[in-house]
């Protein structure tokens, strides 16, 4: 019997068995794209033969990570504009940042950044959401990374959209070039209902329905958005949607802080999964995301990043480690969102808003081999009674050792097989740049 | 001239110069125990020579971190209970184990894990309050870090102390031997108002005073202690302990969660300082400190990890980042506590609160050289257009490479100088074994 990859002797964390112990290592087979086989290394059958061997002595295997939002290309902008008002940051900072520097190259090169930083925390899959689209999918298809990439759409001159008019087809036309593809899932972005009028919506949301994709799009992140919302459709952002038509299974809400019980009534209803985001709504505070009540309703709810101007990395584990204490400090409830619950959101739960569940987010044969292996012989994961929570409250991006992404080895030993990171920083360095030189606001003439 | 250690090619971060650039790099001469010069590379002096020199290309060298409260001990019950109510955490997880696994040999090996995971992650300066405090002591003197180690007084029979009675004169015998030590100096620690009566809170106070000793106390860290207070003395926790005449600039009061007006008045005027620890605060749901109005009140603030059990690790990039973000969403300000304000709690916030002023926190020529270099050539800290943006909300402990500490070069490229990890790890993962076979209180016949 001949496999393509085989890892043996780590613990090896599978639904059935989510807090395996050091006493029964295991091992874990894949075929082609595929989880072929799991088992203890006591039953691992004599006739397999594998063309590569990884020993995970010591280590955890378990599902790569689920990003569900995410501006890759905003690596540019890391850190460039910190610990302001909402509105001085985005209209001040980077708004014009991005309308000076986005660019197909900048898009290619910041994505391939963010991938480069993904694959070494964890991160198999990303949904991302931004512009030139096409751009994103070719770098994060080139470092191995699988994505549900959007494209963005919005009702202002955006970067390779000069003219809004154009918004709906340039999405229709990138999602043609890359339907079909085994790593990349085409998708549409409208960026919010208060910067895409009601008829763009409806008609991103029929595109997306037109070709089996799925919808993304920010909703009630702050106060001041439900505030307008009110005053200007006399509902809120998620009864707004609702009126449009546009939630259901294959739609994501993204942020989703402010709701009230009917808002969550009415997700529930549609099917429309959540995409939360805790750091990003912690640094610009933004507010708390009622995510317990998510999930005692039954939404399904994955966790996301966002762009690394408001995080500044894209360290899922420092998501969910994030999510896990703040619900619980917010309510003054330490048993809410357990780590159980949190592992889940950044595993299955993000693949079934992204509509990839039954294919990724479980060690379980025949499922897609999205598999990362983490090194648990640091001293900040020692001892380990638990896996969850040694996953939630002690581990960081930087224990993640060997990552394998749709049966092929993207990272193994820290060391990153499908990207030189060397070139990537350049080039984003070399950018960033004719960022540090361009007239910040107060200097600027305008 | 001859010097110890000379580090080039780095970006010095000094007080003059908080966002150093990577157009001037500079560097940093050690003679014994402390800074002897800085300046620029360009106009390094040419008689200079060094029995070592660390080349700091591409990375950034600054003061160590500063961890203003530990029960370092507590490492062998990292994660051994989470997502608790908890009365039931404290009373039928972490109070029974500790009665059956504390001991001089479990503080002294697992505090040596907490010294390990500490220089790893960049703290250089740790404040510990546990129970035998001279076997704390004895560990971290050995691992190379400097330290405030303050023996615990309680009125129960305690690790070490089975006889409440002996809780001063066990401290006092701990102070004597400890007293002089150039790395660790010792100190009281006073559980907290509700385990110490009033006459014990203020023995111990007395005793630090007359030994020119800190005291160190937990205080209103949750609201039911608060509520508990005002039934029992008829005042807040703080107004209690002003009352007992125990607050000074040489007390250090830990969480402060609940304060109102006239607690943080009542603190402002004793100058007595303030130890926040937001991580364990958001995992045990205590509650959000009022940071922003202890800053403005102008009270010295430093930051703590907490013990292990309430964390889960002693990463205090972690720490830095949560209190920036933590309070900016509880208060729906994204301007409060900006990247260099907690950056500040990290480092001479933390020395102030300590006693360590004008010693340590600081890159200034005549300061002890406590100081750490971290590796700015990775992904997620690529590009960095300020230093203290990038060190609070993109970096995490493993990104520090070197660490120096009183002079004394304990960690090089990674690699530990002063401990031998592994025989650390195996040691404590010799009684984390104990620890889970023992009985789980549900199975236990009491």
């Amino acid at each position: 019997m001949n496999c393509d990859i085989i890892i043996t002797n780590g613990l090896i964390k599978t639904p059935g068995n989510p807090n395996p112990s050091p006493d029964d290592p295991g091992y874990v087979i894949i075929r082609d794209t595929k989880i072929f086989a799991t088992g203890l290394m006591a039953e691992l059958p004599a006739e397999i033969t594998a063309a590569k061997t990884i020993d995970a002595s010591g280590c955890l295997v378990m599902p790569g990570l689920i990003n569900t939002h995410n501006h890759c290309a905003m690596t540019l902008f890391r850190g460039l504009a910190d610990d302001l008002p909402l509105m001085t940051w985005l209209q001040d900072h980077i708004f014009p940042a991005e309308a000076k520097f986005v660019s197909s190259k900048m898009v290619y090169w910041c994505t391939k950044l963010a991938a480069v930083e993904m694959i070494m925390s964890g991160t198999t899959t990303v949904a991302d959401s931004y512009f030139f689209e096409s751009d994103v999918a070719k770098a994060l298809k080139e470092a191995g990374i699988r994505a549900v990439a959007a494209q963005g759409v919005i009702d202002f001159p955006a970067p390779g959209v000069p003219d809004p008019a154009d918004n709906i087809d340039n999405a229709a036309w990138y999602i043609e070039k890359w339907q079909g593809d085994d790593l990349i899932t085409p998708a549409v972005f409208c960026h919010s209902p208060y910067t895409c009028s009601g008829e763009t919506i409806q008609k991103g949301k029929e595109l997306a329905r037109s070709s089996g994709c799925h919808f993304f799009i920010h909703v009630a992140e702050t106060k001041s958005e439900v505030e307008q919302s009110l005053k200007q459709h006399g509902v809120s952002p998620v009864q707004y949607l609702n009126q449009l038509g546009v939630l259901d299974e294959e739609t994501v809400c993204v942020h989703c802080v402010w709701l009230d019980d009917n808002d969550i009534e009415i997700l529930n209803k549609s099917g429309a999964g959540v995409a939360s985001c805790s750091k990003s709504n912690m640094k610009l505070a933004s507010g708390v995301a009622p995510l317990d009540k998510l999930v005692e309703a039954g939404i399904p709810v994955g966790l996301g990043t966002d762009g690394c101007a408001s995080n500044n990395n894209l360290d899922m584990f420092g998501e969910i480690t994030t999510a896990a204490k703040l619900h619980k400090v917010n309510r003054l409830d330490p048993t809410l969102l357990t780590a159980g619950t949190v592992f889940k959101m950044a595993t299955t739960g993000g693949a079934k808003i992204l509509g990839l569940q039954g294919k990724i987010g479980e060690l379980v044969v025949g499922k897609l081999a999205d598999i990362i292996i983490v090194d648990m012989q640091k001293p900040h994961l020692t001892p380990t009674y638990d896996v969850n929570s040694m996953l939630v409250y002690s581990a960081s991006g930087s224990d993640v050792k060997t990552s394998i992404i749709n049966g092929r080895l993207v990272m193994e030993n820290y060391h990153l097989l499908t990207i030189d990171p060397d070139e990537v920083l350049a080039k984003v360095n070399e950018m960033a740049k004719l960022v540090r030189s361009a007239p910040s606001p107060e200097q600027s003439p305008g």
